[in-house]
């Protein structure tokens, strides 16, 4: 007896391949998908299937296929609770009277300090286990609070060992320029020396980063700080992405673009030239509604112009204690749509396709095509639009990860 | 052998009983339970339980109980798919142009009564399991999408029944008072009036209501019109309930205290004295965030004046296909939070308290009091805040519903 073709084939099924330039969605009707060695092998309308063997063949009932949901812009991984500073916030409490109150995002950073690894771990792995029971089969997750060369490792750590557990994929993000911490004792200059020529070169040599964040805001570091991150970062040969223009315009977006940042992400105030820049350089809008919602934000990020240019827009959770507590890669597709306006189709392909590019592996996943990472998700709904039309309705029927099913 | 006392009795918990008088969440430290005949009988701290038996215990290891969730809200209940309309109208299409397609309120109309009355229940039943499984234990459902007797008599019918098939309980409201079905030969006088005369009866009739609503604004109803339909709920012996001043100032929030009104829902534009008239007649607010979000709203209903005036404030999530696609419960919490600015103690007793105390079932539930029904959740979460500050990270551990353990 010879060894069958195909580990599985998925027969009857609707496909949502969000393939470049075949349509909106990219949908192919009365399909079949064929996975071997865990890479998707074939796919297309099952008329044209062809006569090979499959070890086990499933039939789909005429659900639909999507890639694995790719939520590329998390700070997942943190200790503490801050619900009850939302609670003072919400009764009338300051931003001031806050942080004099030991509040804040240097809260999150003393008690991620002081976390044990495993405690780390513990306290974060629901969070990414919330975002897997939607359908993320990849997460990016972002040190920034721990502010010094050990608990920055010790937090890219356990972004590995949280999606380990959880079975799912990580690109793991170097944050240390997220702010200064309170207890630096130096300037603002002396700090971001400090993260780029101790605690960068530390982590990389760790293996622990895919990529370097920084955070570029006039209440965080400028632009021509960061550049010197970015230079050290470039000759590292690891690739960047920024915190651009959230709360004003502090030039991100042309950083981004000078430095072909992977991605730029909030961009709320970002200027017309930083838009035609990240044109030209590939980078990728990463859109935030959670962040925009928690912060009451008003000016909504320039998605016309965006659009106009042919900038790719990514959306992601952003999630994390202080700006964006959302667990919910759903939440935030329904969230773009709902406050940012972009189409469902929109949504969809920011959270597969465009995602994957913003973490820079669009030839490895986020569409169904022959050669990808087979990870996918099989939904019972009628359309692919459902998926960004409803808030908390929907949850994958199955997902493969690799073409293992999950569950 | 003496039959044991209690039927149930958790230990180890700390309870957010929402007592009325009894701090922001009523919280009880260090506390146990005590259930019989599926209703509370004791609680306080485990120091003061006495000295009786249980035929089961179960300590909650320091979990927090709350009441069971109540969305009072809804019309969960309908047939067909709005998403392409959804998408239609974020790639531009104006609302007019919907409509002319055969897009709008009269979509759905036209699905559920075409449905039978399995398919209504079978497309209904996934969005109340998605509540459900978030901890929702009662559900108002609201007909409405019939707009003629016997459509509108299986709406409610289905309403009973995918309640039924979930194990929830449903308060049903009668809402042939929401517009007049584009297809009705005469005038708006003529349709309020069948619906007066004729449905309302006939419904009432068939013991399938137990609350009457309508849609007071300029697209709909006037309150003049909507006053002969309350005269006659009155005569009936049945409450009422508004949709009142969303998108302008129709004076409904001083019709229905006029009625007094269990509720009035909405309320983005309602006037200082129709506040007043609210608080004297102790009529609920239902804040529902889902649809000031969809319709991108900018006026916030007026929080800070309900508030000053003692008006109850529910949250809901006004889930229906048009204006609010939203099954989650505690996704309208987290929104009610930081679009609205309610507290996370608000938000909490807006789906437990106040929500019950909307439906004219404040004595029966919405509190966890000794005589109340045994609806009861258990979180493993360190404060109940946590409950409005996260959206998609939390559900409960365990639900128990006239005290019986449903997962």
């Amino acid at each position: 007896m010879t060894h069958p073709h195909w580990d599985l084939l998925l027969t009857d099924a609707r496909l949502a391949t969000l393939r470049a330039g075949a349509g909106e969605y990219g949908i192919v009707e009365d399909a079949a998908l064929a996975i071997r060695d865990g890479r998707i092998d074939w796919l297309g309308p099952a008329a044209e299937l062809p006569p090979k063997t499959a070890a086990v063949t499933e039939p789909q009932n005429g659900r639909w296929l999507t890639p694995g949901l790719i939520d590329c812009h998390t700070h997942l991984v943190f200790a503490g609770d801050r619900s009850a500073e939302f609670e003072r916030r919400l009764s009338g409490a300051s931003y001031e009277a806050i942080a004099a109150a030991g509040g804040g995002i240097m809260s999150t950073v003393r008690e991620t300090r002081a976390a044990s690894p495993n405690d780390l771990v513990r306290q974060s792995a629901p969070r990414l286990a919330a975002l897997v029971a939607e359908g993320v089969t990849t997460v990016e997750i972002k040190s920034g609070y721990g502010l010094d060369t050990d608990a920055e490792r010790r937090m890219l750590q356990a972004a590995g060992s949280v999606a380990a557990q959880a079975g799912v994929a990580v690109s793991r993000t170097f944050l240390g320029a997220h702010t200064v911490p309170g207890d630096w004792p130096g300037s603002a200059d002396d700090y971001l020396a400090a993260v780029r020529d101790e605690m960068l070169a530390a982590i990389h040599d760790a293996g622990l980063l895919d990529s370097v964040d920084a955070y570029c805001e006039s209440i965080a570091f400028s632009a021509s700080q960061i550049e010197t991150l970015f230079r050290r970062a470039d000759d590292l040969g690891l690739p960047v992405r920024l915190h651009a223009d959230q709360l004003s315009d502090g030039g991100g977006a042309a950083l981004a673009a000078r430095f072909r940042a992977l991605s730029a992400d909030h961009l709320e105030y970002a200027s017309a030239s930083g838009i035609e820049a990240m044109a030209t350089s590939g980078t990728v809008a990463v859109l935030l509604p959670g962040a925009f919602l928690t912060l009451r934000e008003t000016r909504r990020p320039p998605v016309d112009q965006l659009r106009a240019n042919g900038v790719p827009m990514a959306v992601a959770t952003d999630c994390n204690p202080g700006t964006s507590p959302l667990c919910s890669i759903r939440a935030a597709m329904h969230l773009a749509a709902s406050t940012f306006r972009l189409t469902p189709a929109e949504c969809l392909a920011g959270v597969t396709r465009e995602a994957a590019r913003a973490l820079g592996l669009l030839d490895d996943r986020g569409t169904l095509e022959p050669g990808k990472r087979a990870d996918l998700l099989a939904w019972d709904i009628e359309h692919p639009a459902e998926l960004s039309y409803w808030l908390g309705l929907h949850r994958p029927q199955c997902r493969w990860i690799e073409g293992v099913r999950k569950d």
